[in-house]
């Protein structure tokens, strides 16, 4: 059985995507246990029309809500300790669930979890992952936007943090790792990438296949399983990839809806539309993974619809069900055992 | 009558997609003279080949061609003062033409255009600029990989540079200016695009209109007309968008050939794919422009075809046509004029 708890007061939409969410999870994953926390009077009415769902989920009232707005300091000083998103990443502290998934915002979110969770021994900050869909599957890319800036020691923490994320979710033993840089030779700065570059290249027996560096349009291609870079250029990537396909997808209706003659063809090929709109769903990949904490905590869209944050839900599962914890504290332990100066001087660092 | 110098030994093809080039553009611009410098053996038997476009054009043979491998610093030591690419640059230091197409490697042509050219007097650091297709029109995105990281004074030079070179390739007066950030409040770090941001606020009356940070996505939305960033930043966006817009192409093409329906639909509305393929179509928005330089300088992408190397040189036809560098210097003396600490500390800075 896998307990999972769920902020049910974040997003856009509230507690409206969120029974419907439940719904589909419970029925796809039959062992499934939910705990929900948020206001009684939103969530218990939806909850009380479905006895089958109700008996697999308790539900916790909680007076305060974070607001999509609320600073990540406003939202620790009037929402912690009783906030529904606060509750549901105490959940699993305390370890009554696996795994916590919250619409709630991205900021205030990874403040909670920070503060309640707290990093793992030798991580000095957390990161957030994507799954990220190439033309080749799927590939985690992180950091995406936990923090700015990253040197070569927090590259290295995020290259085994997505690793071990890759083979939790893709079952692949070894999955590919590269470093995000840019293609021109001799060019200055970015000392940290080409440090971590080293250090990957010389870490000796891991559970990754280091690639190398890779270039913005080789996380399209799916040239690497995982993608390492820090948090700014990772989240202008994502967000710059969302946009191309927004973009496109823009042309495309345009398109096919401009002559008589496109829209009978489009007409034709209806099927063939339908398997390309599931194809750039974003809704499939719905969900930031916080790594490097004590904890599994899911951010799914604030905007994510019943099926995205169905999906989060269900990655937050999928994680637990294989393992991914203890597949980060292996990998971790087997680099630090290796390389105890890589230990000490991520110590030092966590001291400034 | 615009003179244009061009370097015929740079990109994957070398002088193989000069001529129609050239060719192309002499028919589209009657008032194009070419300067055009390259190996005698590889590029006048061509040349001959057209009398109309040899009238127009005037050859100088160079021994030397930069290599596509070749790194910044042996292009340099090896091919200043007699490569192709050097007399093309210096072809605009010396008045001869004004403005400079080159296919060769990016990094030795920004290096050889730094040395030739030098900076204008109050910019410490060129600046890549990208044409960038969006859902409005098109928009200049900068820096786009010159160089990696850029303080707020330098970020503050990238808006005036690309403000300038919309003002004189889209016909506006006052361009929409947008500095690329990451959507979390409080999030530490990026101090240089919070000044960046203050300074340009308070600029006063200038040829621009801050709109304020924009986020990845926005830049396919044509949010605002100038998107100003670092360089890695900028590239990493770049790439990422043209690794999208490939994937979705490679999607869609693999969709309608899937079925018989598809293929018949497809048949049917092949007029609005050829549409959309144009949209897509990134040879349109080939070049990348040197900004901040006593010259212009365009990259053409070393993979371009005749027509995008076309695309390059009317790219800087039009920026001479227009008055790029006279708008640019007369913005920046506008911005100084009033900003006599940001051009003291941009000395400054440059002393380092």
């Amino acid at each position: 059985m896998i307990r999972i708890s769920i902020d049910a007061m974040g997003g856009d939409h509230g507690p409206g995507v969120l029974i419907p969410a439940l719904l589909t999870v419970a029925q796809r994953r039959t062992d499934v246990r939910f705990l929900v926390y948020g206001r009684e009077d939103a969530v218990r009415p939806e909850l009380n029309k479905y006895p089958k769902l109700a008996a697999v989920t308790e539900f916790f009232h909680c007076d305060i809500a974070v607001r999509m707005d609320d600073k990540p300091s406003q939202a620790l000083r009037h929402g912690r300790w009783k906030s529904s998103m606060w509750k549901a990443i105490e959940a699993v502290k305390n370890g009554e669930a696996e795994a916590c998934i919250s619409a709630g915002n991205t900021g205030a979110l990874m403040a909670m979890s920070k503060f309640c969770l707290r990093t793992m021994a030798t991580i000095d900050r957390p990161a957030i992952a994507a799954i990220w869909p190439t033309a080749r599957g799927e590939s985690v890319v992180l950091d995406v936007g936990a923090t700015i800036g990253a040197d070569a020691h927090q590259l290295v923490d995020f290259a085994i943090l997505g690793t071990g994320m890759a083979r939790a979710l893709f079952g692949m033993e070894r999955p590919t790792v590269g470093l995000l840089n840019v293609g021109v030779e001799e060019i200055k700065g970015q000392e940290e990438v080409k440090e971590a570059g080293r250090l990957l290249r010389e870490a000796g027996k891991m559970a990754m296949d280091y690639h190398g560096f890779v270039e913005g349009d080789d996380i399209g291609k799916g040239t690497v399983d995982v993608v390492v870079t820090e948090g700014f250029a990772g989240n202008i990537a994502l967000k710059t990839a969302e946009g191309t396909a927004r973009q496109i997808g823009g042309y495309l209706r345009a398109a096919m809806s401009r002559t008589l003659m496109a829209k009978i063809g489009y007409l034709f090929a209806k099927g063939a539309f339908d398997t390309l709109r599931e194809k750039m769903d974003v809704r499939r990949a719905n969900g930031g993974v916080f790594l490097g904490l004590n904890g599994i905590v899911v951010k799914s869209h604030g905007g994510a619809d019943a099926e995205g944050f169905a999906a989060a839900i269900e990655l937050g599962y999928d994680m637990v069900r294989n393992g991914l914890l203890d597949r980060i504290e292996a990998d971790l332990d087997l680099f630090h055992a290796r390389h105890p100066q890589a230990t000490r001087s991520s110590e030092l660092a966590d001291e400034n």
